[in-house]
Formats: C-alpha cells, sequence, structure tokens
C-alpha cells in the first residue's frame, strides 16, 4: 500500500504502527504539514479532506482518516476484539480521540512544532480542554485497568497514545496523570512498537 | 435501552433516528447542554467525556460517542454494509463528520441556540472550516453518488445529515451546495425518518 504521510503527525504514526505490527509492507509519499498548497493536486482525488494520512491500495481504491484505516487493517486480528460490545468500545475510545484529544493536544503540538503563535483565547481554551481529556484517560484508567478496552493491547491504544505520549510536545505536563504515565510504559514495550520518529 | 439525551444535539438526533428505523424501544433522560453543572453527578459513571448521547444498556453497560452507538446497532442489519471496504468507507464519512463538521456546524449552531457571542477570529476560522467540509460533501456527491458510500442509505448518511441539513441555524447557507440538498431530500423520504425535533 502507498501511505500520504507526514512524519510529525500523530495520525500517520498511528497507521505506520498498526501496519508494522501487521507486517504489511508500505510506501511513503510524505507531505508538508505546513505547506499544504499541493493537497488538491496530490490526494484531492483520494481523499475529500484533503488530510493526511490518505492510503492507497495496489488495486487504486483509497481510504482516509485515521480511525478508519485502523479499523480496516485491525479486524479479524489481535488488535481488534471479535466481541459486538468490545468492538464498541474500542470505537467509542477513537471518537473520543479525534473529538477530544486531537484537536486540543494535536493543535498545541503543531503550534509549537510550526512556530505558531495562537490567538490566547484559543491557547486557553484548547489547554483547558486538552487537560480534561488527559483526566478522562486518567479516570478510566484509575479501575485498574492495564488497558483502555477489554484488558488487552487494541487499536484503541495506539489511536490514543499518539498524541498522548507526546503531549510534553505541546506544553502539556503528565505529571498529574501517573496512570496515563504508566499505560504509556505498558504500550511502549508491545512487540513491534515503533518510535512516532520512526 | 437508555438513553441520556438533549434534544437540540445533532449527535443525539443520529442515535434516535437509527433506533427508530429498527424499532428498538427506548427510554430518553434529557441532558441540558446548556447547564452542564449536574454531568459528573449523572453520566460520570457511564462516560469518561460527561457528553450526551450516553447510552445505558438493559444490563447497565454504557456506551458513548454517536459514531460507536451507530454502529454498534446498526452492524448486521440494512444501515451497514457487510464488505469490508464499505464499512471502513462509511467509518472515514462518520470521522470526518466529527472531525470536520461537528466542530464547525454543530458548535456554530449551537452559539445562535444558546445566545452566545464568540470571539471573531474563533468565528471565522469555524465557519471557514465549515465551509471547507460542506464542499467536500458536495464533491463526493458530484462523482453521481446518491447517497455517500455504497449507493445505499448507511449510518453514514444518519450520522453527516444531523448537522449539515441544519446549517443554516448556524447562518451557513446551503445555496451554494445543490448537491448537498438534494441529498438532505433522499435522507428524508427514507422509511421511518424521524425530525430532528421529534
Amino acid at each position: 500500500v502507498l501511505l500520504y504521510n507526514s512524519a510529525v503527525s500523530g495520525n500517520c504514526y498511528k497507521v505506520r504502527q498498526l501496519l508494522t505490527h501487521l507486517g504489511i509492507p508500505y510506501e511513503i509519499h510524505e507531505l508538508s504539514v505546513i505547506d499544504r498548497s499541493d493537497r488538491a493536486d496530490v490526494i484531492g482525488g483520494l481523499n475529500p479532506a484533503l488530510r493526511v494520512p490518505t492510503l492507497v491500495f495496489d488495486d487504486g481504491r483509497s481510504l482516509a482518516e485515521s480511525g478508519a484505516i485502523l479499523w480496516h487493517f485491525a479486524d479479524g486480528t489481535d488488535y481488534l476484539p471479535s466481541d459486538a460490545f468490545e468492538r464498541a468500545q474500542v470505537l467509542q475510545w477513537m471518537f473520543f480521540e479525534q473529538y477530544d484529544i486531537e484537536p486540543n493536544l494535536a493543535v498545541v503540538r503543531f503550534w509549537a512544532i510550526a512556530g505558531i503563535d495562537p490567538a490566547p483565547a484559543d491557547a486557553a481554551s484548547r489547554r483547558a480542554a486538552g487537560e480534561r481529556a488527559l483526566s478522562a484517560i486518567e479516570g478510566h484508567l484509575a479501575a485498574g485497568r492495564a488497558f483502555l478496552v477489554a484488558e488487552r493491547y487494541t487499536i484503541a491504544d495506539i489511536a490514543l497514545y499518539a498524541y498522548t505520549h507526546v503531549a510534553e510536545e505541546g506544553g502539556f505536563s503528565l505529571a498529574p496523570y501517573p496512570l496515563v504515565r504508566a499505560w504509556h510504559d505498558r504500550v511502549a514495550v508491545q512487540p513491534g512498537h515503533i518510535l512516532i520518529t520512526e
């Protein structure tokens, strides 16, 4: 498969991590997340949202949105449970991630990486929402859970690890979230784990 | 099942629409989207994100995030295809909706309903992003599609109809999007269709 990728994108990292776990070879086409002027030309016919990751299969079909790509490749493997309710819980956390984590932790981190000076009110509101999202994960793990769903490592962990484990790059402190940090450690020792910089 | 609901929420409307299609009886517990001070007390143990919709099964298990709830109930029915790639495409549009439509069309509509005066820069950026999202749907339908995925009515249509068909309540005009309006008309004549006000 061909992956339209950005090296700094946590959403792309999720896809690279799962493809690596599954031993699926992929080719990288790198796109800038700073200069997006070529997006319509390059992936306009592949992804209406013009975002990475966008994945193209060998037969030419394309698929976008990290959550949809993760689901598609994980289904039928150890990375997605077969129980209907556990599958729904995996999706619950993946939708939570795209709504409550990505727009806050990822955007604030992107500002830092791109050297963007945000409006103070926007920064404050995303920072507060990011803290609420981290607290929600901390509270979920406080019930004695080792992983987010089904007490084993799934694509829910891959999806939520991506931006939470680099939250400090956006100026968040993980010190108040010891259970999140311990969960990060458990994810990082999974066989086949790769770094976001790989 | 018991549905923690808000009458103005498009996310809750999606769930009510699918449960109605499927003939699954549900009880409503209404929560305010304006005064959220009771959220932790009422749904704190059910949904870490403290948002509606939150659904509770008769055996006490709970499920949150409209996309996860739709998927769980639609799986195995006519509202979700059985083909693996079409299922991934349904998820692609549902993740697109939560990332590109909900934070823009729904938030701007909520400001209008709640009488909130937003920061001008925030309003401008959400309005521009909302227009881009509507354009992305228009472009997708321009390929001659009657529905978003698999040329039939699925939970992708239910999910994206919810906030796009009331976009004008937030001050968006649908005049530049004739294919979106024609698709709205096709959704609205589906057997069992209910209004967002029902």
